[in-house]
């Protein structure tokens, strides 16, 4: 593998720049691709750093722009960047992730990886459930339910908004502990005796609107995985929540089996 | 529940517009969200019709633009519509859904809820493996593999675009068969007598870049939902895919059982 020379002015057509060459068999955006990778997770590109725009990449590989925008399309496919409409591309942080093969909070799932979270109350109050939380929590549409909306952080950067919906009863008791550092599944089990036993979860792909990407810190129309989760004590379903975690910091991770 | 007059010109202040008022202790923009999903759940604003413009619900509802923007806003979280930048608001179709409990080609997922399940093939050939396609089938990096590049139909409309990698041997056997009408899983299992045994899983969500988004039909930029999946025959990785959907058009779902 030939050195890669960042900036250099001095590279002669026939080896081309920055060690891309075009007598090469290799295409030259996977050249060109493969050059971006190795400097994104060799540090030199950090995360959330911007990276050279086209016109300087074109000039810095002596190649068109059509080669840079199939690069940076396959550096984007793969989530080592990310685009902001209007001002470039951007380096993505190596992303979190959570395993589904058992029920278990943010935290629970984190934390005995070696990171830090922690939960900001956004709001906790009695309201009418909607159509659709009355039919998860098997209520009447209108009945008194309680919501809690939380900020959820992961090494004291923001990664979710959980918006979860319970038993009125249930609510008005959660809202009574610690909700900024403990689970609200740690709650519900050890502290209010609900044996939890399972959840039914639904994952999507939507786009930030102005008020999940003002938590988040991110722009509006960004990508947001989106999960409703009801989850059961038993028969009676008793925790209803939406969880929208940041598309550039997240994904979940699971094992599934052909049989 | 007041009925719901469209168009209203007659409302009386005290009762309000399209049966929205100020008199109720429920919020204005809760009030206009629910009328807003009846009128997409009950067909008055079909699949992919474009919402009535912010300034036309203002007038309609007789409320200010930040209460319309709030209940526009719930509804897109919900995944009821999606907004177009510089375009507007649009009615999201019904989400497609595969469960994620057991190991399953889309066909094989699909088909039996009814679904019409098509590929269209739009590249076969042999390629150098990158770093990543390398390290996931446990060949040398530039070792030569197979990439297999499909278009995913549901019901005549384009879902997702696969990227598949596999051993040199596999994927030239592999495109001898029908890939347009039957699923790898089943050509590896039937015709190549593969065991195919588990898979590994990364879920997250993406922006569409321009070729993604050429091939789905859909604008750069929107949300994506994107999985990483490499799937054994034993202790042998055999397949290697990148899967894209369109976020408005597909779910996952899966029971995750507590303990």
């Amino acid at each position: 593998m030939s050195p890669i020379r960042k900036n250099s002015d001095s590279a002669a057509p026939a080896a081309g720049r920055n060690g891309v060459t075009s007598v090469s068999p290799v295409p030259l955006h996977t050249q060109i691709r493969e050059v971006l990778r190795r400097r994104i997770l060799d540090g030199s590109y950090p995360p959330h750093s911007q990276m050279p725009s086209e016109s300087q990449m074109m000039e810095s590989f002596s190649v068109s722009r059509i080669t840079i925008r199939q690069a940076l399309g396959d550096l984007q496919k793969e989530g080592l960047i990310f685009k902001v409409m209007g001002k470039g591309s951007f380096v993505a942080k190596p992303k979190a992730f959570q395993s589904l093969s058992r029920l278990q909070g943010f935290g629970e799932a984190m934390s005995p990886s070696g990171y830090e979270t922690y939960s900001m109350l956004l709001s906790a109050r009695e309201v009418e459930a909607s159509a659709l939380v009355a039919q998860r929590l098997t209520l009447k549409e209108g009945a008194a339910v309680f919501e809690i909306q939380r900020l959820r952080y992961l090494n004291r950067e923001p990664i979710s908004v959980d918006v979860s919906y319970f038993p009125l009863e249930i609510g008005q008791r959660l809202v009574q502990e610690d909700l900024a550092a403990r689970d609200i599944f740690v709650i519900l089990e050890n502290d209010l005796g609900h044996n939890l036993t399972h959840a039914d979860v639904q994952i999507e792909a939507i786009s930030a609107d102005e008020s999940l990407g003002r938590h988040l810190g991110m722009d509006e129309g960004l990508p947001l995985l989106r999960i409703e989760r009801l989850t059961y004590a038993g028969e009676r379903p008793i925790d209803f929540e939406f969880l929208y975690y940041r598309g550039d910091a997240f994904q979940y991770r699971l094992r599934i089996d052909r049989t």
